[in-house]
C-alpha cells in the first residue's frame, strides 16, 4: 500500500461549537471503504445504544467514498447517515449531484455532526478552514433562496450546498437533506435529524485536486465509462428513468393507489416517452455523468414549476402520479419542486398522500380530518395541498408528517391495514408481488422498505445486459421475477453485498450495473484510485461487512426476525390486471431463513464465525 | 458464454472393456473448472456409500483442468482422484509433467475408469481413438521400462505415460501413479486403485492445437509468466524445493527422525545449495514452465542413479533424510530412484521407513521382524532395502506396505504412539509444531495429511511477497506461524479455497503464489482461455465448492470431526532445538470451531446453505 491512500474527516461538535480534524489510518479507509461503510462504523461505535434520533446524543454523518469525486462517471455520490428517526434504526441514505465531489475537492472524507447547536448554524468547509456560521437568516428558507443566499454570503456562486428545507427544520420525520438543488439523501428522515441538531446546510468548496496512484488508468475507465454507459443504459439517457414507467405497467408492476393494483389506466400520459415529447427541457446529470439520466422540465401551466428544483424521476413520478391516480405530468412536476423546495423525501411524501387517500377512501379520514380537502385518487390539487401541510406541520399535515406508521395508529386501528411500510418507513416504486427478489430485500434492508440497498430485480427474467453483468459471480441462469426459490436468495444476497459495496464506494448503480461498467473495471478503478491490489473478493466482503454492521446496529436497537417483513396487502393479490401473483406466505417465510443461512445469521442475527470472516468481531461488544 | 468452451470426458469400462465419449454441457465445466473439482464431482455422484476402494466398484478418475495445457507456466498438471484404499476417504493428488497437457492435446478433460480388467491391459488414446491394448507384457516392469516399451508398441516415442509400477500392481496401498517418470499423483494410494483394476497404464498423444477465445491475452499472460516467475521465485529456480531445507532446519521446522526433533545436525549435508554443488546435472520443467524446479542428478558413487528418474525433491529429501537420520545425498539420490521405479509416494515411504526406525530404536520391532535389517536411524543401505521389500510386499515390507497406520495395529498398540498420519495418511514435510495453520490444515484436509490442499504458512509472518499475494482477499497483516487464532483461520480458510481452485484448474502453486502471479491475472487467464466473464469470487467459489464436495463425501464414508486431528506427538514440544512451541490442544479445538464456523459447517458438517450458496444442493443426497 505505497502510495498511501488515506484523508481527512472532520468533526463538528456543535454543543462546544468547535471543530477538529482526524486522520485515520489507510486500513481504516482500505476496510469500510467511505459511504455506507463509515457510517456502519461510527454508527455503532459512537452512538450509545437507546439514544432518541432527534437528541443531540444522535450524530449525523455526511460521507463521500473511495471513488466519489473521481471523474468517472457514476462516482459523484455521497452517503448520509444517522439513527433514523423515521425508523428507529439504522438511518442511511445516498445522493448524487455534485456536493461529494466537491466535499473531496475541499479535503475531507467525511463530516461528523454531533452534539446540537443553541441556535441556527450552518457549516462551512468553503474557505478553506471549517467554520460554523449563523443561519438565523436562512432558516425558514426554502432550499433553492438557502442556496442561493449562502453562496451570497460566501461570495462564491459555485459553492455547493446540503441542507434542509423548512420540512427538515420542523423534524418531519421523512424529510431529507438535498443537495445541488436536486439530489437528495432521500430516505429514513435524515431531515430531521440535521434540523433537530439547529444545522441548516454544509456548504462545500475546495480545489484540491485529487491524486490517485494510477491516474492513467483512472482517466482510461473515465473514457471508456463515458463513452459506453449511455449506449448500454440507453433507456435511462434517452426517456430518465422514467422509461420504466411503461414497461412495469404492462405487467402489472407499477404502483397504483396505495399499491391496490399493479396496472395505471392511463400510465401512458405519465411515461418517460411522454415527459420527453411534453415538458423535457434538458437533461441533467450528476457529476462526470454520460447516462445524464435526471431531467429538467418546462412547465408554465396549470401553474409555473421552477426549473432549477429539476424534473421528476420515476419514483417521484409514481408516487404522485399512479399510485395516488394522478395522470398529470404538470402536476406531478409541480408536486416534485414542492417536495424539493420544502426538503422532503418524495418517496415517503407521495406515500403518505396515498395513504391518506386510502383511508379517505375507506372513510377512516373525513372532510373533518382533512380540513375540507377530497382526498379521493386522484385529486392532484389536494395533493399539492397536502405536501405543504406536511412540511408546515399543519392539519392533517401535522399527523402524516411523524410517518405513515405513526399516523396510522393516530387514525385508528383500522389505519393499518393500508400501511405500506417497512419497520416504519414507506416502500418505493417497486412491486413485491411482481419483483420478490427485490420484495424480500424490502423486509431484509437495514433502512426498511428501500430500493437502493437492494437487489434490482427487473431484468433477471432472461439473459439481458444485466443478467450478464451477474455472470462473474457465477450467478448465470435466469430466475422468474416472482420466485423465492433458495437460488433466487444467493442471488439477492450476492446482488445486495455488491450495492452495500456501491453505497459505500459511492456510486451509482444506474451507471455501473445498468450501464455495464463491471466488477472488473470497478476493481481496477478502485487499485487505479488507491493504490491497493484489492480484489472483487475484498470489495464484496467489504459490502457484507456493511450489511453485517447494520444488521447489528438495528439488532441493539430492538429490532427482531419479526421486523423482516412486508406489508400484508402484499400476501394478497391484486383483484384485476396482468399481474396475478402475490407473495405466499409460507414461501417467504422459508426465504427468509434461507437468507439468513445464505449470510451466515442464525434467526437472524450474525454469529460470531461471520463476524470474525469480516473483521469485525468488535461489532458485537457495541 | 459465446465461446463455448467445453470439451470431451472418456468413461473406459473395463468389465464391458468399452470406451464411450461424454460431453457435458459448458455449465458444468464453470461449475466445477476440472482436476478436483471434477473428482469431488464424481465421485460423489458415482460411486456408491462403502464400496470397498480396490474393488471393481471404484472408479479412478483422471482429469485435466480448465487451465491444464494452456502454454503458461504452472499450466501443466492433472489431477487424479478415487475413493482412497489408504485412507478410506476422499482420495486425490494433481501431477506435474506433461501428460496432463498432453491429454488435452489429445482432445479429452478427463478420463474416468471403471470396473476391473481380466487381465493386466493398458490404455491408449494415442492413436486419435481410445484402445483397451493388451498389458501382460508390461506386468511387473518398473516405470522407465514400461514407458520406453509402450513407445516402442505404440511406435511413437513422444507418446506421454501414466503408470503404476511394481508397487502399484501389488496395492501397495500408498503406491502412486508416475507420469513422464519424474511427476507423480503421489499421494492417497491411487496406485493401488490402478493395480486392483488391472491397469497398468494410459498412453496419451495428440496433436490438437487447443483453441482459446482470447489467444492473444493467454500468449501475454504465458510471456509474463515466463519473464517474471524465475525472478520472483528464484529460490526454487536456483536451489530447486531443496531450497528450504537450511532455514526450516534454522527455526526447528524440518522434520527429523520420525518428528521427533526438528532440526538436524547436518541439514547442510542435504541442502538445496549442497544439492546445486555437487549432484546436481541440470534443470527440470513441467510444461511450459520457466522456474523449472525440478533437478536431474549424476550420481555414480557408491551406486548410479538413473538420471531419467529426476533427482530428489525437498520432500524425498527430508522424508528419506532428516527424518530418517540420514545425511547422505547421493543414497537419498538413489531412495529417490526407487520409489519413482516402483512406483511409491516418497513421502509416505519416507514416512513408514522412519515409522520403522523408530518402532525399531524403541524395541517395537526387533531384527527377527526386520529380516536381520539394522533399522536404526541413519542406516541409509536398510532404508534402501525397505523400498524395495515395501514394494514387492516382502518381510516388514508386507505391513508396512498397508500404510503406516495398519502396520501400527499389526505391530502393537505401542506403536501408534510413534504414528504420524492423519485420516491413515502419512504426514508432508512440514512441522505442524512450526507452521500451525498448515498443521490445522493437516487436521481438515479431505486426504487427511497432505500439504497440497493446505496454506503454505511459512511466508506469512511478514511483510514478504507472498504475503503480499494475499492482499487483495484483504489479508494484509502478518500472523505469527504458531498462531491458531481466529485471523489465522480464515487466512487458513481463503487460501485453501484457493488451492482448492488451483487444483480444480489444476494449476501449480509454486508458479501461481511464489511466483507472484497473482489472483487478477489468474482470473484474466481463466476469461482468456474460456470466453466466460468469470470472477476471483467466482474462482474462490469452485474452491470452496470441491472443499465441500470432498467433506460430504467424507462424512458419507463415516469420517467425524474426531477424524480432524493431529497425531499426539505434535502437542508436545521438541526435546531441544530452536522450536519450543508445541500445539496447545485447547487453542487448537478452538481453532478448529472456528474454522468450521468460518466455512460455513456445523460441527464439521456443510450446512444446506453453505451447499445453496455453491450450487451444490444435490451433494447432499449422494
Amino acid at each position: 500500500m505505497s502510495f498511501g491512500y488515506c484523508g481527512k474527516i472532520l468533526r463538528v461538535d456543535l454543543s462546544a461549537m468547535k471543530t477538529r480534524i482526524e486522520e485515520p489510518p489507510e486500513m481504516f479507509y482500505r476496510r469500510y471503504f467511505g459511504g455506507e461503510g463509515f457510517v456502519g462504523y461510527f454508527l455503532l461505535k459512537e452512538i450509545a445504544r437507546g439514544v432518541e434520533p432527534l437528541s443531540p446524543e444522535n450524530k449525523l454523518i455526511f460521507a463521500a467514498g473511495t471513488l466519489t469525486g473521481v471523474p468517472v462517471g457514476g462516482c459523484g455520490r455521497h452517503s448520509v447517515g444517522s439513527k433514523s428517526p423515521l425508523t428507529g434504526g439504522f438511518g442511511e441514505a445516498e445522493s448524487g449531484g455534485f456536493w461529494g465531489a466537491e466535499l473531496k475537492m475541499a479535503g475531507l472524507d467525511a463530516i461528523i455532526v454531533e452534539g446540537k447547536a443553541d441556535k441556527p448554524v450552518y457549516i462551512s468547509v468553503a474557505g478553506g478552514k471549517p467554520e460554523i456560521r449563523d443561519a438565523k437568516h436562512l432558516w425558514g428558507m426554502k432550499t433553492l433562496e438557502c442556496q442561493e443566499t449562502i453562496r451570497q454570503d460566501l461570495g462564491d456562486s459555485l459553492v455547493k450546498v446540503a441542507q434542509i428545507g423548512p420540512a427538515g427544520e420542523r423534524m418531519v420525520r421523512f424529510s431529507c437533506i438535498s443537495n445541488d438543488l436536486d439530489a437528495f439523501a432521500g430516505r429514513t428522515g435524515l431531515g430531521a435529524v440535521m434540523g433537530s441538531k439547529n444545522v441548516k446546510a454544509i456548504a462545500v468548496r475546495g480545489d484540491n485536486r485529487l491524486k490517485f496512484a494510477d491516474p492513467i488508468t483512472v482517466s482510461d475507465i473515465g473514457k471508456w465509462v463515458r463513452v459506453n454507459t449511455p449506449i448500454n443504459n440507453a433507456a435511462m439517457h434517452n426517456y430518465g428513468t422514467a422509461s420504466v414507467v411503461k414497461p412495469l405497467n404492462a405487467s402489472g408492476g407499477l404502483p397504483t393507489r396505495n399499491f391496490q393494483s399493479g396496472s395505471f389506466e392511463t400510465a401512458d400520459d405519465i411515461s418517460g416517452e411522454r415527459m420527453s415529447e411534453t415538458i423535457v427541457a434538458k437533461r441533467r446529470s450528476c457529476f462526470a455523468c454520460a447516462i445524464q439520466c435526471k431531467r429538467e422540465v418546462r412547465v408554465t401551466s396549470p401553474f409555473a414549476v421552477d426549473p432549477r428544483y429539476g424534473g421528476p424521476e420515476y419514483e417521484t413520478i409514481a408516487a404522485f402520479g399512479s399510485n395516488c391516480g394522478v395522470n398529470d405530468l404538470a402536476i406531478i412536476s409541480k408536486c416534485n419542486e414542492l417536495v424539493n423546495a420544502y426538503g422532503l423525501d418524495s418517496i415517503s411524501t407521495g406515500m403518505a398522500v396515498s395513504f391518506a387517500m386510502e383511508c379517505f377512501e375507506r372513510g377512516l379520514l373525513t372532510k373533518t380530518d382533512t380540513g375540507g380537502l377530497d382526498l379521493r385518487f386522484g385529486n392532484a390539487r389536494a395533493a399539492l395541498t397536502l405536501i405543504e401541510e406536511i412540511a408546515e406541520r399543519r392539519g392533517l399535515g401535522a399527523i402524516l408528517a411523524e410517518g405513515t406508521a405513526r399516523a396510522a395508529k393516530k387514525i385508528g386501528p383500522a389505519a393499518t391495514e393500508y400501511l405500506i411500510t417497512v419497520k416504519g418507513q414507506e416502500m418505493p416504486m417497486h412491486e413485491p408481488r411482481l419483483k420478490q427478489g427485490l420484495g424480500m430485500g424490502y423486509a431484509m434492508s437495514p433502512t426498511g422498505a428501500d430500493h437502493c440497498h437492494n437487489m434490482h430485480d427487473t431484468s433477471f427474467t432472461a439473459r439481458t445486459p444485466m443478467l450478464a453483468e451477474l455472470a462473474p459471480l457465477g450467478i448465470i441462469d435466469p430466475l422468474p421475477l416472482n420466485d423465492l426459490s433458495q437460488a433466487k436468495m444467493r442471488m439477492l444476497t450476492y446482488y445486495t453485498k455488491w450495492m452495500h459495496f456501491l453505497n459505500s464506494a459511492v456510486c451509482c448503480y444506474f451507471v455501473v450495473m445498468y450501464g455495464r461498467v463491471g466488477f472488473e473495471r470497478m476493481t481496477k478503478l478502485v487499485n487505479a484510485v488507491t493504490g491497493w491490489d484489492t480484489s472483487l473478493v475484498e470489495l464484496m466482503n467489504a459490502g457484507e461487512r456493511v450489511m453485517n454492521l447494520a444488521r447489528i446496529f438495528n439488532i441493539r436497537e430492538g429490532f427482531t426476525e419479526a421486523d423482516d417483513t412486508l406489508p400484508q396487502r402484499f400476501f394478497s393479490k391484486h383483484t384485476s390486471g396482468p399481474l396475478q401473483t402475490a407473495v405466499d406466505p409460507a414461501i417467504f417465510q422459508t426465504a427468509k431463513n434461507n437468507y439468513y443461512s445464505l449470510l451466515g445469521w442464525e434467526n437472524g442475527i450474525p454469529t460470531k464465525a461471520k463476524l470474525a470472516e469480516l473483521g469485525i468481531e468488535w461489532a458485537v461488544d457495541h
